[in-house]
């Protein structure tokens, strides 16, 4: 795993103070999976009355904590829930040794938190392909339950992090039928970041109650203009799991709520933009705004194509307000395009028009734009009303020395 | 453009000495369109009689040198052909005068060759969106056709390169009816590549005589093995064409010959082997086979993912045998893929088989292999019959250099 230890520029100044949500508790510990000296096991425990929803990979090898979990969603909500998630290895690909590591721990999990077995998500992250030595998990579950604690949630989202730089924390608050509802998550992600459903590991809680269907269709609302809209390096995990858990506790009901829908949404797109910000190599967050496509769907496609052109991200790298990758990346797309009804602008600067660069185009004026921290590039396709905003970062040597120097 | 000059560590040793082929002359000049010092047009004359397949990129923002191509084939053979081609400057996305350039490099192509505009074929390759400077092109082709030579093949594949790091020709014979035919080829190409349909530009010649509509079929199913199973950086070009010429000068018909289908499969899987080898970046040439699968066309969608994974290439380059991102990549790609039938082989050596580590395997074999610098990945599916092989390379520092620091 990789040892590279600087923090990202790009994160956050803090992790942010998250408010206590009532009816969850939280607790860590160091149980050396892989890591020495950190904790990399985190135990979440929610009351009865709990409804969780929850989205996951798409990807045909994942592993087997996620093929659990996606087989326990939409269970009933009279008993507690629990989650265990481990860092330093994914088990995924690990055949039935897998299943077996998973069904351990989910078994050990139910019996020290009084959960019923079914009620237990797990999730592990970090290398595939090796055993996972759950014995050393199993080990710590009582532990674990004993020191559960509601403040702990900034000691959890550290406990997931593998190639993180910083563990990554966001919050909302909203008015339902007069009553503060609360909203709380973490998430870990940095590499192999190409949702295609959710991917990376998330984590959020309200104290709000929800019907279980109303939340999971809200979960999967917001995933796809958030998580499934972020990209690192086009590259999808075979772990990477998504849970929100409403524990009902603030005696308020939110289930047709918009305003709490738009809260759940925010908190998933700020967790999102600090996984982009936390991209393997990253020194730029960059906005990839879609519009005038025949729908949204293919705005999407072309916002991906962009954001997954390693041309396109080399090009910012240099801070090259280089649109003719743009163009390329328009082209390939696969969606529909008119090359002469194309317009882009890097920043305010309206690049390119009609097929062609902008009579008023000074490189000079996108130039300076490429050198900030945070680019935005717009592409307009004239053909209709569709529209679509993907993120990502660009691509540096900092990613090659991530990845081809260290196993992760 | 990028002024890297060192020749790729895994160039051939030397230009091949190709065959002339009787009909087809060539010859190049110093037109400056951008580089400085060195030939970047290049003029192909052949034979009236001559028929001409082709394959073009699908991309949707694709070059007007390309559309009028698109246009053209199929035309009758009674008269000569001309191939015109420029480096340095792609007349992609320069809107209408980009039709323009084109038609004025067309129209004095025809008039200093004596071949009916209909049968010129041009193409442009280089930056994307600046105007193409046609006047110095122009300018500068009656003396083109002045000096067309039948030997100077060499020079017309010299002049048609851009962040190419050495030339790439090809060539092979066969026997049709008792009689010797020659095919002979060249190709420029090194990064933006992940063709759909044909990429980078190709020009082949045969002195066999083929009738249009078999020799398109010929060149259509050579393609889709050769030149689309092969990506750098999975970006594909506006610009790309491959033309295939038969001047019929040897006298023999090659229609309905599986010999000369064979032979010219063979020249361009040497070429677009070249194209890899030259990859931006590149210190490894990567095979990648894909068998038992449900059909060819899943096969070739797993090869893809695989050899268009960042995470996989940087692995490559690191020379770490990490199967993990290989099972990662047959899970993202789409195609069906069952996690527990799969195999994986590095070199010769079994990694993985029935969902898990092989339980023979020692990692230092497969690390043995990772140093070569011509890497064999094998999966199987496990699923069925359909197989596929591609071809890429690593993804290294040198690829983040050459896209970073200069605008190509």
């Amino acid at each position: 795993m990789a040892n590279i230890t600087k923090v990202s520029p790009l994160a956050p100044a803090a992790f942010p103070q998250l408010p206590v949500i009532e009816g969850v508790a939280f607790s860590t510990i160091a149980a050396g999976v892989r890591y020495a000296g950190r904790a990399d096991v985190m135990l979440a425990h929610c009351v009865p009355g709990t409804t969780i929803a929850g989205t996951f990979t798409r990807s045909a090898t994942r592993s087997a904590p996620v093929l659990d979990c996606q087989a326990k969603l939409g269970g009933p909500s009279r008993d507690g829930v629990a989650i265990l998630v481990n860092s330093g290895n994914s088990n995924a690909f690990t055949g039935r040794n897998g299943q077996a590591a998973t069904a351990a721990i989910v078994e050990r999990t139910a019996a020290a938190t009084g959960v019923p077995a079914s009620r237990v998500f797990t999730a592990s992250t970090g290398v595939i392909g090796e055993p996972l030595p759950y014995e050393r998990i199993t080990a710590k579950i009582s532990e674990l339950n004993d020191s559960l604690s509601p403040g702990a949630i900034a000691e959890a989202a550290g406990a997931i992090m593998t190639t993180d730089t910083y563990p990554k924390g966001a919050h909302a608050t909203c008015e339902v039928d007069g009553k503060t509802v609360k909203i709380a998550g973490f998430a870990k992600g940095s590499g192999m970041i190409a949702p295609d459903m959710a991917t990376m590991l998330v984590y959020i809680f309200t104290d709000a109650r929800v019907d279980q269907a109303a939340l999971q269709a809200m979960t999967s609302t917001a995933c796809d203009a958030t998580f499934n809209c972020i990209t690192v390096d086009s590259d999808t995990s075979t772990s990477d799991s998504l849970l929100v858990a409403a524990t009902g506790t603030a005696g308020v009901d939110a289930t047709n709520d918009a305003g709490f829908e738009t809260a759940l949404h925010d908190v998933m797109l700020d967790l999102a933009h600090q996984v982009v910000r936390d991209g393997e190599g990253a020194t730029k967050f960059v906005e990839i705004a879609v519009t005038g496509t025949v729908d949204d769907a293919s705005a999407k496609v072309h916002g991906l194509s962009i954001a997954n052109s390693p041309l396109v991200k080399t090009a910012i790298a240099g801070e090259d307000p280089n649109w003719g990758r743009v163009v390329m990346a328009v082209g390939k797309s696969g969606a529909p395009a008119d090359r002469d009804t194309l317009s882009i602008w890097f920043g305010d600067t309206l690049v390119a028009e009609n097929g062609w660069v902008s009579p008023g185009y000074v490189e000079a004026d996108a130039a300076a734009h490429m050198k900030s921290d945070h680019i935005r590039i717009r592409v307009d396709c004239g053909m209709g009303r569709g529209s679509a905003t993907v993120w990502t970062c660009d691509l540096t040597h900092g990613y090659i020395d991530i990845n081809a120097d260290y196993r992760s």
